[in-house]
């Protein structure tokens, strides 16, 4: 298992894992460590208790750089947007982590490969080993790859609500007609791509696209924001 | 308060702070901020909101490599008790941080320089100002002062059950009979430290001290388990 991970942590993310003990730790669950006694291994917990941190820290950072006026509050809802059972998981599958998790029959048997909950916890996982193997800038390479262009795709958009900010910001200088509507609508109905833009007193001033109609609405609205700012 | 403030940092801890801005945003509340509209000042929540993961990740780091046999648990436990407004507020007065901070009139009337949720986030603030100023290692060197020894003061001992864990151990082989016993108490009576030791079976096996005798007793037992395995 580690061998075909390893190569395809290589060609997909260019990582050269060197230290096998952390990834076999970080992908082993307690219910494979239970069924081979023998072999001695670890199971996830605890790196994956140190990822925890190192995404936490990386996520906060970014966040902190990039939206230099946004208050405390909103960033905190959009890194616990970010930093959650449900992106993770979705990372997870993404980087095809699922393949490669050391599971006991039991929990195969139940499904447990496809439990979000697990996905969840393997992508901490990942992320305490290559931060052990590699340090900070590695995992910083790889969430700027992996998780970071989820905000442009406007998976987080909902927690932002640029929408208000701008609303505020326009009518400062008395009422206006903010209006959103549509662009386009692409692709199929499981994964739609929405592009809205908004306009004031009849002025296209954002354009953004998000994977539903309130999402792309937030990202033209944000895209506004930088724009007036 | 800046040039106070830095000396007293260089004074005390070593730190050469380069960036007054950041130091200045970290100890300024929104209540001063409201008093002073045209300084166009900046409060601590957003540079809070990043020392709050920093501080997250060197606890949580410090820990997995310290106490390499802690389940995740007992991993996750031991850090509640630590990165907590009950501790960090205390950290920020025993640094004597309550008395640079920037308060609006009204909260100062209300005493809020010594309440705890505030001390609280000054801590994490100052955090942040510093890993923004000189990163990491700067922070890890200035929390393994002025954290990292109440571990073995005991602070947090209640929380790590060695207790249960020496009994676990030593009774794999067999019934045995642990005492624990107080060697020392000292101190005034609202700052005891007491030590107490650990024998099993009539044999001394380890000694720790805290600030109760629960604690001091928890200390024993961890000095004791460190003896044995």
């Amino acid at each position: 298992m580690i061998t075909q991970l390893k190569k395809h942590l290589l060609d997909e993310f260019g990582i050269d894992f060197q230290n096998d003990a952390y990834l076999l730790e970080a992908f082993t669950h307690a219910s494979y460590v239970n069924e081979h006694p023998k072999e001695k291994l670890k199971y996830y917990e605890r790196i994956e208790f140190l990822g925890d941190a190192v995404i936490q820290l990386c996520v906060s950072e970014y966040l902190f750089a990039r939206y230099p006026n946004l208050p405390e509050g909103k960033l905190s809802k959009l890194r616990s947007a970010m930093v959650c059972e449900d992106s993770f998981s979705k990372f997870a599958q993404e980087c095809h982590f699922d393949e490669y998790i050391l599971l006991g029959k039991g929990e195969e048997k139940a499904n447990a490969r496809q439990r979000s909950s697990l996905l969840c916890d393997i992508f901490e996982a990942f992320i305490g080993a290559l931060y052990l193997d590699q340090g900070k800038a590695a995992v910083e390479q790889f969430i700027n790859r992996v998780v970071f262009p989820k905000i442009d795709l406007g998976w987080f958009a909902t927690y932002m609500d640029h929408k208000t900010e701008l609303q505020e910001l326009l009518q400062q200088s008395g009422t206006r007609q903010i209006v959103y509507s549509m662009v386009s609508e692409e692709g199929p109905d499981n994964a739609k791509t929405y592009v809205m833009q908004v306009s004031v007193d009849g002025e296209f001033i954002g354009q953004g696209a998000g994977h539903s109609k309130k999402a792309a609405e937030q990202m033209a609205a944000y895209a506004a924001l930088q724009r007036l700012k």
